[in-house]
């Protein structure tokens, strides 16, 4: 049995003349032999519309409560889809999470798939066509509704695939693929044909937000190959998958920001082991995540800076936190700068290629563009730029890695896996 | 552990400020000391809202599919309702039919309740003090989501009562109580305290709309006390229970009507054994439900005229069956009325005195109005007239049996059950 799993975001079922054409889509695959698993969001703007309907009965509503009603989202767009495939003639089912079931954490809002008890869909498979299934919910061990999470349905959908070995999980979405970096602020950005996991896993945390992160983890663990591609048009999309050699020769493969930064400074610490831990073991209690750090070299006296990064919803928090530390370990001043933004040059090709740094930073020296913070892992180099230089520093870095250029190091239509032409 | 359960409808949750009403009154039998399970139907206007915009995706909706859909109008009341307890610092959750489990046939669309699984509620009732249950819904062995028809709340309720042997089973609602007859057509109408199973079990097949059906057959089956009231005030309603010595004083204790009713003569059939059976056996094969059937003594030649009612909407369905019935049998003619109505004079009393029949029918013939039809059982008269003169009819039977009058024969305030006390 060939199954395929198809995910539909919101915008791809926002209506009737929507589903229609994603009925088309999932017609077409049947006509190629497979058996099918769609995944559904909820009809644009529904998530959005049922969250305010309950903000506005309880002002901190109940994340068990909440996760009852964001889950008829996509329980009404399962349901009507079937219907509507069921009119032309197609066994079809729809499926809520815990009809799956899709086990997973208790962590309303945000919670982790543990398991998916996959005797019971694959039989489901030898009895229907198409099986429609409600992304972005689960249930716990209790059976009680829980929710994944914003974009949590690419991960119920590459969850899905992983436990049914499907040849493929298709991501129908409104864009063309995922792009060197955002269109928006670069008329040069370029769809990519192939990228590879842990260079999606980068764009995906770095705001490119077409994937939800946790898919991309899961589809690396399990080696699922997904397409992301646009529901609106039979063009491919750009393919995640695992690394091969075609990839490194490229050395970057895409240019990721993120305007959701804020830096702190604490000025004049003792460099000593227990400073790190006093300034970070309270910020993390206070579930506050932090991406960049730097410490300075340690100056006369055995005293640093310590300087990071948090989101800037976070800043508040932070400082509220911070203040006591600051004098518990001595430091002279608290700085903060919320007027900061994260820049990210990305390329499993990296690992074999020196100067990589060299060029970005050249690059950014040229536009005058101070860089604050460096942050570096095997396939990328961060940089903290002032928030006003974002789309200057974007576009810059593009163009220093020639990736708005077809023949530059970037993988070419005809490298995308054997699989499109099924 | 004293348990209560309360069903509130659509009217009675129709907002923020109803809801709170509601809160209010689950807090009082908090004070009492009692466990509560609250049963919620869906904010008003809700469910016809789901149904039409279903039927604008799928003309005939798929009725697993829709069941879906419409359940969805329960879920979010519960978890609202559930939130709003949890704010004031009440221990409570929502559940669904699926989570109780409240097990169901498949029938979707009118499921009926096979089993609940009362051990698990139990349990919950020592974790939790109010349990928010989701009404109209259920599931069926393969946790397929089902619901239980119009009305259904009240049935889940009652079905929950029974399992948990409840002290009583309140149905909160937007009238006082049960009346002797509809109060938008007859000003005398009188709120009764206390009204038996069965009395109720015709008043509400009659189109009084106060309880569904199946809710009173099951509360009679187990002997659940039923207290039907109104949400927006302190005031007793009417209870519904066991028949006992002070409702046989009464002859007669309401009127009820029935418009939805079309009569159908087939004319000069042969009176012979098989007759019968060939018209109603394809009608019944057509799911078309005949409630009056007379047949005229048979004349010279051993012919008769057979005479039959169905609802209103399935006129058409039983003409088309009976034209290749008539050719058939041999009828001279098929006519048929949709002009037509039932009134109906119920009283468990009626056992005990004779006359009842006597007085209904020259308070009708005083005014004119012919009976086409007569059905009798032993706590019931329907009679069939011109549907033009129900609301005369009606009228003229609530006078002729003093029903409007405080001290006729009817239940007085002092004779409610003990159980208004607390």
């Amino acid at each position: 049995m060939r199954v395929i799993v198809q995910k539909y975001g919101g915008s791809s079922v926002a209506d009737l003349e929507c589903m229609l054409k994603v009925r088309e889509n999932v017609l077409k695959a049947l006509d190629k032999g497979y058996r099918v698993v769609v995944v559904l969001s909820a009809i644009y703007g529904e998530t959005d519309r049922l969250l305010s309907f309950a903000r506005s009965w309880s002002k901190r509503p109940d994340s068990s409560e909440l996760d009852v009603i964001l889950s008829t989202g996509e329980q009404i767009s399962v349901a009507l889809f079937a219907m509507l495939l069921k009119d032309c003639g197609v066994k079809a089912r729809s499926f809520l999470g815990f009809q799956i079931p899709i086990q997973t954490d208790r962590s309303f809002g945000k919670a982790r798939i543990l398991d998916i008890e996959h005797e019971h869909i694959r039989h489901m498979l030898k009895d229907y066509d198409v099986l429609v299934v409600a992304g972005f919910q689960g249930c716990d061990t209790e059976n009680r509704i829980t929710t994944l999470g914003r974009g949590g349905s690419d991960t119920s959908a590459v969850a899905l695939a992983a436990v049914l070995d499907a040849e493929l999980c298709e991501i129908y979405t409104d864009v063309q693929g995922v792009y060197t970096t955002d269109p928006n602020i670069c008329s040069q950005a370029r769809k990519l044909n192939k990228i590879a996991y842990d260079e999606m896993l980068e764009m995906a945390s770095m705001g490119a937000k077409v994937l939800q992160i946790r898919s991309v983890e899961f589809a690396k663990k399990y080696n699922v190959p997904v397409h992301v591609r646009s529901t609106f048009s039979d063009n491919s999309g750009t393919y995640v998958v695992q690394e091969d050699k075609s990839m490194e020769a490229a050395m970057v493969s895409g240019i990721a920001y993120d305007k959701d930064q804020a830096r702190i400074t604490l000025v004049d610490v003792v460099d000593a082991p227990g400073t790190a831990a006093a300034i970070f073991e309270p910020i993390a209690r206070a579930n506050i995540v932090v991406d960049m750090i730097v410490q300075n070299p340690s100056r006369e006296g055995g005293r640093t800076d310590m300087t990071f990064t948090v989101p800037k919803s976070s800043i508040e928090d932070s400082l509220n936190i911070l203040k006591k530390v600051k004098d518990k370990i001595g430091a002279r001043e608290l700085l903060h700068d919320a007027n900061v933004a994260k820049v990210t040059v990305i390329g499993v090709g990296m690992r074999n290629h020196s100067g990589v740094a060299a060029i970005a930073f050249s690059a950014l020296k040229k536009e005058n563009i101070n860089i604050m913070i460096i942050s570096t892992s095997e396939i990328k180099i961060s940089c903290l730029i002032e928030e006003k230089y974002t789309e200057l520093a974007v576009r810059t870095l593009h163009e220093a890695f020639g990736l708005g250029d077809q023949d530059v190091g970037l993988r070419k239509e005809e490298e995308s896996p054997a699989i499109t032409d099924q």
